[in-house]
């Protein structure tokens, strides 16, 4: 069975939902495609603070609830296919799902990202209530408390200084016995008077009871365990963007992550991209809300051959 | 009096408000200023469908009242005072307000523009009840009915190409002989089978009951009147950014909105900006909000002199 369309969205986390919703509203033929549930990360957040208009401390559920129904609304319904090939074929793009294909004139990847996990116990049974992997999302939450960061590149000593301003305490632990950080990064770390460095060591597990209390570690050169009391848990070991699939089309950066300008235009001029697949300067809710919305009315100016500048 | 902080946010729509949530959470040491209420453009709205994560079809006012709530429950206030001069001295930026002064180390712009009025009977009246400012906010609860859009130039014909996909006919209302879009626009415009052009009219009044329904115009060569019956109407005579204050310490462009780059940093390094007064591709409240929230960010890192990727 072969379908077509003007446009197709793959992924249905808020950039997704966010284009379908600019799509619908500007009168394109187009079908949403979300092989898991609606809401992405939305799904392991624990609550959201920071996205304006919404409720401070709503939970991640409850929001992905919000977005289900911003769909509902215009009658649009995700479909469950999971994606198996894309190709294009002169001016089409042909997506091959496991039961039929669709080919389009237009295509807007908003497939996500997954951060990188430490897989060891407790940490799922955590997440959200003391694990985080974002610490501009729930650093608050963690405001004069202590907490600590797992990894040792750019992001986690970046998230290290981040937490410093606002919690009393972060340990900062790693693996190796140096960072392979940029030098002002470690300068500002070892300057930071709240951060202690915890070299050579290693996560064996996370505990608690409703909520995060303590984590235990191991120094990889001694041996010695050592048990650090804290209330939040930063894992900042690396993300991997949902890109595979769409790496001979257009440009990935070193990481995977899509390349797309201001318009979310990528590489490839019927194809943009928004959210966290996307090379961004700010990896949020509200950032991945608005490049949604971009992508779409900049695939309405492509595919209707308009622009509009409001 | 003279205080002295981190950074100073100026204007509480929603991009001044997102990039104070950013703020506050980021733990720096900042101001917000708002002359008039809490939400900007959202008090002059009558409903918000577009915004993911918000209730589809939310009032204005009650839209403007959760952003409230979102400072309230971060212990945010808005300071009620006249922004009056603006001075750069050394690395201080100095903010003269009619009751006293405020030095920072870095401002984020978020005083928004205002749309042109035609200035006519029935014009305030409507607003928001069928008279409408923008096409990708409003045009889709219209859809399948009648509307016209005034203007001549490339956003009026924008706006009506992007209606005339939605709605089952589009009167495009313009005072003189000839549009000043581009040729493109105006080709398209002249292949749309339901868009009428109307040249040489000016609206006399907006006329209605609950809602708008019928608008009269005169053709200024023949002086003939003549009504029309529709549903919505378009009025798309320009912008103007709120900036001039701002004219003599940062690169605006020629219709004065100010130039920032991806991190919403102006041409000046500690001056960010963010929403309606920003030259930026899409003009909406959810990309809005993003702004304020990379602003915010971009700032952190200039203020403390370190980078987060997250």
């Amino acid at each position: 069975m072969n379908k077509k369309g003007e446009l197709a969205i793959i992924g249905a986390g808020i950039a997704g939902v966010s284009a379908a919703v600019y799509a619908r509203r500007a009168g394109l033929d187009f079908l949403l495609f979300e092989l898991g549930l609606v809401g992405g990360q939305l799904l392991f957040m624990e609550e959201v603070e920071n996205y304006v208009g919404v409720e401070a401390g709503i939970k991640g559920d409850a929001f992905a609830n919000n977005i289900k129904k911003n769909l509902k609304s215009l009658e649009i319904e995700p479909i469950k296919e999971k994606l198996t090939a894309v190709k294009i074929e002169d001016k089409d793009i042909i997506l091959n799902f496991d039961k039929f294909s669709y080919g389009v004139k237009g295509l807007i990847i908003a497939t996500g990202a997954m951060f990188k996990k430490l897989g060891i116990k407790g940490e799922d049974e955590f997440a959200g209530k003391g694990v985080s992997y974002c610490a501009i999302c729930d650093g608050f939450f963690f405001k004069n408390k202590e907490v600590a960061v797992v990894g040792g590149g750019n992001t986690a000593l970046e998230e290290a200084l981040y937490l410093a301003n606002i919690c009393s305490k972060v340990y900062l632990i790693h693996r190796r016995d140096q960072f392979r950080a940029l030098d002002y990064l470690k300068k500002r770390v070892s300057d930071k008077e709240n951060i202690e460095v915890v070299f050579d060591s290693v996560l064996e597990e996370i505990k608690g009871d409703q909520v995060l209390k303590e984590i235990s570690i191991q120094n990889t050169k001694t041996n010695e365990k050592r048990t650090l009391s804290i209330n939040g848990l930063f894992i900042a070991i690396g993300i991997k963007p949902n890109t595979d699939i769409f790496s001979n089309l257009i440009d990935l950066d070193e990481a995977g992550f899509i390349i797309a300008d201001q318009d979310m235009q990528t590489s490839h001029k019927s194809i943009w991209a928004a959210g966290d697949c996307r090379k961004r300067p700010l990896r949020q809710l509200i950032t991945a809300a608005s490049e949604g919305a971009i992508a779409a009315v900049s695939a309405y100016k492509y595919l209707k051959g308009t622009y509009i500048s409001a």
